[in-house]
């Protein structure tokens, strides 16, 4: 259970670059990690206009003369100060994530960065040998894997609960860009132009969401090969494409699909994934968080639930409140952000850590899927060998 | 409203292949034929075992004179009598579909018979002339396409309440045969031999239900190419897969996803349909069939129930009980024997029908989708152009 | 499993009192009672409008000089019979029942009545009286009670898996008589009447239902108080209820509620029941009748589904088809069906029977409970001795 | 859409009395105050063991001597600073609100208080007279109430879209005590002696939460007149009780029943309210806070989301996230603590607040239903007049 005291004798100083003013994203940034005192706000470059990030910085309480104009400014002058950041949150649009991701590592900061980390796995690889070189961690923010029944699970499947994992079926498809919305909405523009989103829209942009949970449920699967077919169904996306299915088969013999979709009319988020082993399987679903399916077959349905004392104590140990209480998604944040926190904390002393979170190998491999599936997509669905 | 007065003068004579002690497809026919009144069961060759199924018939009140030892000798005796049956319903393992509904067409029977119809598109075809030289029927029982909600939902789309479709996703995906079950269950060994069951498990056997709800609420839609994956998830299965996915393209740019399954670990039924429009999307579920969702992007999510006023008038006809009390599979089933009752009565007076039941179109239909299937998944799940 | 063969040589010969065209109410008696071969339609008096009545019969195949003009004919000209009807069901406006199942009764039948059986108890108490005097059965058709799960939350609570039970909680609340639909709808308008529906509207016309739910799940509960407060909130029905809360407490310290409402605007049925025990709950839910939630304190709730192994035998027996499969509330009837027939053949033969159905006792509850919750609201809502 | 930054030039300088290490309501008192930027957490009184609370007090940053060994001594040192703080929140047992309450009001401070904010309707007047005279505002933290959708229902009633209200069912019925746990859990002890949790248990527990919803929800609505039934199922807990039915009256002819459990074996929150009008019924519950059910009698179930556009602006203005996403607890907390900041405030002004919150007078009703019931229930469960 979290009380919500600090780790730490001293909160690690931290910067955002981003998430100003109108960010939903921004504000989940700083609501999880200011929650625990783990993290204190010292300084941001919060938004492309100066001024307005100004503005908005002294409304977080931060000093004035530490709301900078961008990043690169930040990271020089913070680097200057004795009491210089020592983490950075990048809340930023997707294009430019790979050259600040890779500024704060050079800086000597800790990153937190928004997904996806980069746009080639080249990039990612090159973040990663800065992160390793500069000893610093980078987390990457798939928020929904910090629910703690999405450990609860991990756990069972590793305990053989399901058996030998045969099946895993996965989707994000909401509903909510069924027509052009973008073309009056900003913050969904560049999101479905290339220039600025990459190489996709819904496969990188929510498909990743429900693949790292995969990943983290079930650590030990390889991708082998897959196939990916995508479609523009609002043609002016076109070539990226806002609905999509993987079907991938892992060395184990093991096979999945994914389905990401942004047309999907009516549903809300749409985000689930079903795990089917030999003797059972595990469904969860983001909008009802609280609830694990654990179906037994020949055995009746259970309906596991957040915070009850048959959960494995590691699944318990992030409960903020009391079971039957709705926990949502700033908590699952909350939860990545202390173990951020933590991992920082290992780095700078040297040190591993004995726990899991979406470290800079998530963040890659998010990349790295989004490529293969954009490449099967682009010679007409065809199966590809994953690399 | 339906009262279950008969529509007809006289009930049509009706006998069975098939459907003896122990068979539950075999009472569902029966209950379903019987329960208006429009057949009367004169007839039979319930068993292969011929003193059973004497027995049988009897409990039956069928005259011991008309239980016969297989269906050769019945289509013989009662084409001999004035009074003999004008109808016969197959309900035997798959492998005999198709010489037993031949014979029966011949013999100048209306034919109803549990699908798959045959093995081959060829049988198909045959059948489908044979029937069109005798001016026959021929119903093919996909059961649950009788709910009237199925019909709530064709008129829907046609009405244009979802905009153009652009997505349909389809599954049928328990989990009772997780394990190979059919090494003690005599009713499951045949339906994994290719032998007796076809080129196909799941695809023929499961596949193909919610493949033909997709059909009634999408009579315009023609597949241009699919590809299928296939697993045979207990080895002692193969070929005959008992896990698949089907992707396909329809002409107008639509996509769909059929996920066929028999490892689905702890899902009772899981048949569900969902059709994904430009403004709304539909959804169905054979577990709870009285409730359809209608989920119209930026509204609130509705929840159509059976039986209510807002619904269709012809969603209404068929209703046997109010709203809000649960009916069920053989309700859906009697609303077809219905139809086919309408259908036998229309044919034998040179007349056509103007509703739509799941006639020898459909089957044949089904027998295609599994051949192209087939086709793609020996290749290696390749897309295979539909023919 | 029932496959549908008569468990008798010979069907019972089976009569109708009401429930003729326009009746749901009639059609639910005939599908039920001639499903399985155990009853044989050869009488009726099926409309107070004879010759409607008559039109209807014979497009049930009964024979013309069987469809009688009503039910004092009926029972005169069968009892002369040599083949006459041996059982008849009454499916006839409220107030009516006394006075035909008590005909029925000294005409030597066995009889189904529609509940509530008759408006007193001593009414009831005299049916008894001749029902035992006349060794006739009298069943009445409390048609949920003959979902298998009932009978499986039966043996579980008698088994001990809830503990000792301390609250019941029961409801019948739909929304269709919001407005004084009665004005317009003659089927409803008896209903709301004193004349013709007895003292009560919804107590008796839903109320019972559940209340007979819980007198089958716990036999041994009795009631020992209750007080009822009761609302017409529609004007008109006054003094009939529209809405009532009856509270109640059984000899065992346990207590209930009984929520019975017809103005519970968008309800559909809202037929519920949860058993609170010391250590676990069960509840059951009309609509989705082929699940029942089992709630053990500490442990993930488990939903039990109709047809599985792992429920009792005697909740398998009745089952038609498979689980995953919804059956719905005609299967239900149909089973209530099957036990009157075995009890009316039984008490052919001098024997009781071993199997609970709802009975004349049954019957008579119904009265005498909506006798203490008038009489408790006719004081002002306060508490009354249950006699 | 909040976004984080602070309504306030200076945050409100504000200290805790009780939330200590192992209270759960601290860290949501503290999580909801301090996450936009409203309040400064600079003082405290923690724990009852001074040690540990000022222990506790520093890992959340506050300075040593600010951290007190008890209220009196925070409430004098404070005053006594220029910096001192301005509001309060007390989260202790039950049987200290009052006191602390008092006390924080004559030192000047505006007050939070956990329910209920004391035992008796004399006691609630005497801190509603205090805070008068000191123009000092009283939060009580009916926390359930601050989601938004109870806002959206508020407002959807206001407009007459369910027509007149009828019935209100309220429920808070868990299952989490269902043997005497509290015979090891010191924070459950407590709540079962009247000593120190006053003249009832789940009635003021818990009970008093969806009452202060149908009271956000129908503010014109009065009780005319109530009865109380209670038990105490664990016998050890008597007199308090662990389960309650009250039947109300408001003066409006509208009845309401309120399920006050603690042994609802299995259930794990069961909060929920149904309000139910001449057209239309809305109900929501606490487990699932982002839905809310509306019903139209004859329309299809609409599920409203939140976030989503069809909502009233002031339903919107209090996300965080976007609609799909799952908000919990901790915002509806969030949403009250804004709230109380941005009365404090006016209140400092000499203004007084264009928006509801559970205010004193909240806090005094749920007093005085308790006060009711419990006269009700001493009596012999009789129909009390409200007062």
């Amino acid at each position: 259970m979290i009380y919500g005291a600090s780790n730490f004798e001293q909160p690690i100083r931290w910067g955002m670059v981003g998430g100003g003013l109108g960010s939903q994203i921004g504000y989940i940034h700083r609501s999880a990690a200011l929650r625990d005192f783990n993290f204190n706000l010292v300084a941001g470059a919060f938004d492309i206009d100066a001024e307005r990030g100004r503005d908005f910085g002294l409304r977080l309480h931060v000093a004035p003369e530490r709301c900078y104009k961008d990043y690169k400014e930040m990271f020089a002058a913070e680097a200057a100060r004795e009491d210089g950041i020592q983490a950075v949150s990048i809340a930023t649009p997707n294009f430019t994530h790979f050259e600040i991701a890779k500024a704060a590592l050079e800086a000597g900061l800790h990153v937190v960065c928004e997904k996806p980390l980069c746009f080639t796995t080249e990039e990612a690889k090159e973040l990663e040998r800065t992160a390793a070189a500069q000893k610093k961690i980078v987390g990457v923010t798939y928020g929904y894997a910090g629910h703690q029944l999405i450990d609860q699970a991990r756990r069972m499947i590793a305990n053989g609960e399901l058996g030998a994992v045969r099946i895993v079926n996965m989707q994000f498809a909401h509903g909510f860009h069924n027509v052009a919305v973008e073309a009056n909405t900003p913050s969904t523009k560049w999101r479905v132009d290339p220039k600025y989103a990459g190489p996709s829209y819904v496969l990188g942009d929510i498909g990743t969401h429900p693949l790292y949970l995969a990943e983290v449920m079930l650590p030990d699967l390889k991708v082998k090969r897959l196939m990916c077919s995508r479609q523009s169904f609002v043609k002016s996306r076109a070539p990226l494409e806002d609905n999509a299915y993987t079907l991938m088969e892992y060395d184990t013999g093991a096979v999945a699909m994914v389905w990401s979709c942004a047309v999907n009319c009516g549903s809300m988020h749409g985000q689930k994934i079903r795990v089917i082993g030999e003797k059972a399987s595990l469904e969860w679903w983001d909008e009802q968080p609280n609830q694990l399916r654990f179906e037994v077959q020949g055995e009746p349905v259970r309906i596991l639930e957040r915070g009850m004392g048959y959960l494995h104590p590691e699944a318990l140990a992030e409960d903020r409140i009391g079971g039957g209480h709705p926990e949502g998604l700033f908590e699952a944040w909350s939860n990545l952000y202390n173990r951020f926190a933590l991992a920082m904390t290992a780095a700078d002393e040297g040190q591993g850590v004995d726990f899991w979170y979406p470290d800079i190998h998530a963040g890659l491999e998010g990349v790295r899927w989004v490529e293969n599936c954009v490449r099967s997509a682009d010679q007409g669905a065809v199966w590809v060998d994953y690399k």
